[in-house]
């Protein structure tokens, strides 16, 4: 493919998150196009995904990003697919129900709902500290990062904002979350450094 | 992979029903396990499209299934990640909230969230006619079926049993359902029996 990749991004955005690091890291040649999601609606990011696996194909990318072993790739898929359910889906939501919503639309919160919200993201995050850390191994799939982690850290990131902590009384979640930034750090900040200026004292992050 | 391949299926399933053609239609042979979702709910399905993306890796399945050329195949992923919140999620809400919940748990509709479930259906099919299909190419991506079509079609034929005609007023999408039928038959036919048989009379269906 020619070097004309352009990535439209926005950092609050998580898949958007996800894809920036990825590319930093892999130091993939690409030209940065900032969008503002909430102004630039219009905008079609597509499904980052896909681009993920496209750039894996077309770029030398390290193979434990997407393993080659079809085995390894196929769990590597498993979670790309369950995630959109489950992670992408309660983290979002209950990040926009608490934060977003209030503050864009100014919309009340409601008590119940909010803990029906925040009850389905802990049953999730409940399932990935059991299923998908429980196993022993350094990250979601084997001892290397993956794409799954890179994708998974970022949304759960996200509910930091609105005051949630996603590592407390999970330690399996917490160790690794530690592991992801470590793995793509100085990036992994730098595309979180919103993410921890806006979360309220009460959930701890880095200093920078 | 060994032959020890076995496929735990229902084929009141939508992805179950794409799978189960996949595999009948590119003879990968397979042990037919038989479950009832209702009954077993602790079957873990796993992913679908993960497990087609093991199978076409694995196995020696034609080309135009889950195309190697690179760009054909990120259009086939984006379709396979984009309908995780469209296609699957509202085809199968609307037929669950219409048709199986008030036959399993006898809860009753509330007329404005059919509505709703309705609408968001509507305009997930309205941008599968006008997006995907309205290119002028035979199937989602060229002029060859792919995964994208199978999974696609499979949930598409799930609302008729709900008494929803997903092709009226929708001419493209008519003759593309016509396409993937005759491309995949007869296990199209045989997988969709039951839905056949239980969509009203008021929903065009073919006679078996």
């Amino acid at each position: 493919m020619s070097k004309a990749l352009k990535l439209y991004y926005d950092l609050m955005s998580q898949p958007s998150r996800a894809l920036w690091i990825f590319l930093e890291k892999t130091k993939i040649p690409y030209e940065r196009c900032l969008v503002n999601l909430g102004k630039d609606s219009q905008i079609n990011l597509a499904e980052t995904v896909a681009i993920i696996r496209y750039l894996a194909r077309e770029y030398r990318v390290p193979d434990h990003w997407y393993p080659a072993d079809s085995r390894q790739r196929a769990r590597v898929d498993e979670y790309l697919e369950w995630q959109h359910h489950n992670t992408r889906a309660m983290c979002a939501i209950y990040f926009q129900y608490m934060w977003l919503r209030p503050r864009m639309f100014g919309k009340k919160v409601d008590p119940s709902r909010a803990e029906q919200y925040k009850a389905q993201m802990e049953s999730c995050l409940d399932f990935i500290e059991r299923e998908f850390l429980g196993g022993g191994s350094r990250f979601i799939v084997g001892e290397e990062i993956s794409f799954a982690d890179l994708l998974a850290a970022c949304e759960i990131e996200q509910p930091k904002m609105a005051g949630y902590d996603p590592c407390a009384g999970r330690p399996k979640l917490t160790e690794w979350m530690a592991r992801v930034r470590d793995a793509t750090n100085p990036y992994y900040d730098q595309a979180h450094k919103l993410v921890y200026k806006i979360a309220p004292e009460t959930v701890p992050k880095p200093k920078l």
